[in-house]
């Protein structure tokens, strides 16, 4: 079974890990047009025509399921109304993880001004009874990568304050916390804290590989298909109807 | 992988068939104690401790996780509290995959006098804004299997009321409907409701068998395990803790 | 008016001292099946069976409503399924009579491995929106009559973080609390903070009381009345079906 | 044990029956200032003022407990922060009798124009929830006493209409209907709905009698009594103040 | 474009000081009956009929819209029953600009003792999910105009709480702190919270005259006119019918 | 005062006329990239780019404040990072301006396969308990210039289930449809149903006028300002930063 991961950013990023899932062999993309990184409401909107594009070619090329990469489901939901393969969000996918596992659930994301971002995405989901209060770590998303001891610290920081909230299960509140997931669960059961940490990478894959060996996709009257229009974008007279690409 | 399959009846069942799942060998059990079928609250409290008991068991036996078979989800909370693999519910693990498909979902129940027992399974995993309302085919559980033709017929009815509601996804409302339900989808489809429709035991297996492949369990900190104690029971005297257990 | 208080919990309980309720004769009543106390999800499990049999033993003695003696309420709901006597548990009781006399409230509870039980309580109530966070003395159910002076300074310390949260009414989380409450009132009053503490006991008794006397019991529509069926469980054979017994 | 009935109305009630409860003396009184019957928002608050007035006399005269006579709770909240005797209010007190007794329930109002109000009313109360659509009898206030039987015709239609909704108890909107409900509930079950019919003040009653026998009071914490202050009102210079009345 | 500011408090306020909005005359009332200043439900509940009795007045000396100058809206919404003209509250008002700047708001309210009252108001328009923890300053209503800086230091204390809760926006709980906010809001930003600080009564009055410019005013539907009938009141035999007065 | 009305999409919008409002001048600015209709939530991914630099390129001429002329409020949130004047959408001003008029509105949208969306929109400003169910006028936002008197009539149809419903207040789902509604508010007054019928885009811009008038605009900490970062688009290399442009 073939998943493509849709990066949502205009960079390179084939030189970034991701977990293995077994049976499935991952496709990476990543955007023709966007920014370089997703930190605001601002980088989710000018990623999401480029996450449409990249599932439209991902489902042409054959792909079972489509990820994005991305914790703030950007371009997740549209996308579902031009392709027919199953597009899975990891916010959405770790927060249903994490209510199979406790009662609530804590999202830890990276800086401060990520909160109000995480608020409103917990209420897209229509989950806020179900979420402790949202730790930052008070590192943004490009400085995780430059100090893994720092950005370790203030992970377990955070989640320290989670637990204390009464979280039951913590979610990694940005992709690229991955690497450190597993020894922040150990050095919290440690402690005595023993509350499962959610990759929010891993259970979008999960999602996404169980979806299509149920063979079920989203469904056709909550995401209607649009009739196939003219678009002005990148070149002048480009169409980027669903009806045409299919 | 082995997944316990519990079915909550104190009777043989091992001629039910149940969805294959790749990669995973099933293992059936039924209870020791408890009513023939289940429906009513009565039967999900009389069920309960049956299902804990075959849940210990499981556990010893070596399964990787336990589905518990009924769409009111008995025993599957306490049950998290005496074993450590994953125990998922098909009520739950049906609602979550909707959610993953459409914006509001409806449950078709069977006899009538499901339905408040539905809304309360609703209110319990606090999905109430994504619940359409709850149809049912007035059919009784014991009935299903009597005249496959008029369950099919109470089905449709049911599911097409469910559709003009609003609802985008349909669920199953027992596990003994599993049967009837790529017919039901291939039907609505051809009157242009082209709906998913969810058979919650194939649900719950995948959930289940995600869990493992995550190596993710429920949260000790949600689901505290309780002190061995003495239990009064079927022979006096005997102990179903969990320390003694493990 | 004879009112059966069940103790759900199978060991002798009649040296318990209860409320007394002007006009009301009590009857006690513990479990045939079960374990000695309840602490978890596992001993309601085990403990529903138990309360269903002893609520059926009790309209069958005579009695005019049933109080089932512990905080979660076990096997409530399913006891209205079989008998037509009011059934109350004290959980649901309090927390209306505290509504009664508050805007908010906080329920004050034992063990810290309870306060996830005690959310999903709340939730299964839908009053979330109601009570303030929950406060636990952070001691056993068993260590409750062990040492009454550090019970009740407990008991104060968590009150005393309840009200700062904003509740205006606590409840006991445990009826066990029973005799300390008219002091902690007291104490809390002295410090200024004139909240009425409730006995969830003597609040389900006068529940159970004014339903009598209003000749109102559940809607049989809404917790609908099971088929005699055959039931396996103690001595094989046995039928614990409502039709038959009444 | 005496409990005052305010009438929220300035005119002799006392012609007016109400429910007699065991071991309770009712004392009548109605308003000095206000309108001849309640069907608006705005005769609500033209009778809060005499409410509060008949409320401190009512504490003053020796009372144990105060019921306003009226399912809009005219008064309630502001009377409890000048009295120390439990005020209670027959919509609140109806609605959480009903979520005794079923998992939703539904009010029947009189007139069409009170369907917002009613609405408003179970949102001050929180239980949107546990609300089926409300449904009007089509008749003002007025016009119950005048026709018996087209009232109760227009009680049994709305009725039936709730029981479709998924109703499991049905709360008079009036105190008005009084006289109708034992008759009702009575047919009802004739047609095989075998679900509860609550009199709200009846309901008041009992639940005011239960707590002056459970000593408790609206909180202090709640319903903070404000400091005397000079008035203006009926005759010029009066102070209707909470210390100079107690 | 004239409106009426209809302050709910018998006595002369016209040297109170209100926003100027351009093309807005303010025409000032306040009431024939009540008490002296806002604090507490009972001051709610004896100024709401003098507020229905100036806003009768008000619209028929031809004011164009009515603002009722006190954060509990007092009468708001029985006024809007017997006037057609538009009938705002600032605390509506001021919640609802709230969440167009922010998604998150908070309410400093003046006393303590206030804050269930706030509370009752934000679940009165249904915003608890958007709204932080109401923090008081701690000062009577009477105290705020005492001693100026006292007032400014506890408005800058509650503040600084309120966003370290995640407010991302304040309104001032009383419209008598009007003069403190631009202070309030110019002394945040220096600290690094740039978050906006809300003048109910500004925000008011510029929701009224926006109605008037829209030619909207609130539904007839939604808020019935009632017949005209005997009033019991000041003078015997007076009528404030709303019939009579339009 | 001026105004940008930013139609979001990517064709000449001149033509269509809009209302006038007292005192402001309005600039009209359609996309540089987009499709040339919103119909779906692809629709809106793609405009929301275009709307971002519409309203950079709005805030550096001068403007005082922007509509997006659009009622799935596209690039609304997205456009507050990075301009400081207010932003304003016309589904979230129409249903804070529903609720000055009405207890309860309903949203009457055009296609069917809108609905879905349409209740996503209403559950992201949190408002599903005070909206009645959609109702859709069965014609697509192409449909609606080209057959005038069935656009009326349609919309009379959906109006008159909305008042069944309950809605008291009517909000047009299609800034398209605002020609139609003064008729429609006088149709429907004629039958009796004396309810407003708001259209969006006039409430856009006397929410935006007065937002201007009180000086305020979107919390700098809600809506956290993105650092200047590269962005890949329609000429590679161009920046879009925030902090670049101003």
């Amino acid at each position: 079974m073939r998943i493509a991961i849709i990066d949502p950013v205009a960079r390179d990023t084939s030189h970034l890990s991701v977990p293995t899932v077994e049976g499935v062999s991952i496709e990476r993309k990543s955007l023709r047009w966007g920014t370089p990184s997703i930190e605001s409401r601002w980088d989710d909107d000018l990623a999401a025509p480029g996450v449409i594009d990249a599932a439209i070619r991902a489902e042409l090329d054959g792909a079972c399921a489509i990820v994005v990469n991305c914790m703030d489901d950007p371009g997740v939901d549209a996308a579902r109304e031009v392709v027919r393969i199953p597009v899975v969000g990891p916010a959405h996918a770790a927060m249903q993880l994490a209510l199979c596992l406790a009662t609530r659930f804590a999202i830890l994301t990276t800086a401060e001004a990520d909160v109000p971002i995480v608020n409103e995405l917990i209420a897209r989901y229509q989950l806020e009874h179900r979420a402790a209060r949202v730790r930052s770590l008070g590192l943004g998303v490009n400085e995780l990568a430059d100090d893994a001891d720092a950005t370790f610290a203030a992970a377990v920081e955070a989640a320290e304050l989670a637990v204390a909230d009464g979280a039951g299960a913590l979610i990694a509140g940005c992709t690229l916390l991955g690497p450190h997931l597993t020894k922040l669960q150990r050095h919290l059961s440690a402690q005595g804290h023993d509350v499962p940490v959610i990759d929010p990478l891993l259970a979008a894959l999960q999602l996404a590989k169980s979806l299509v060996k149920q063979q079920q996709a989203h469904s056709a009257r909550a995401y209607v298909a649009p009739a196939a229009k003219p678009l002005t974008w990148f070149d002048a007279g480009a169409k980027l109807g669903a009806g045409e690409l299919r």
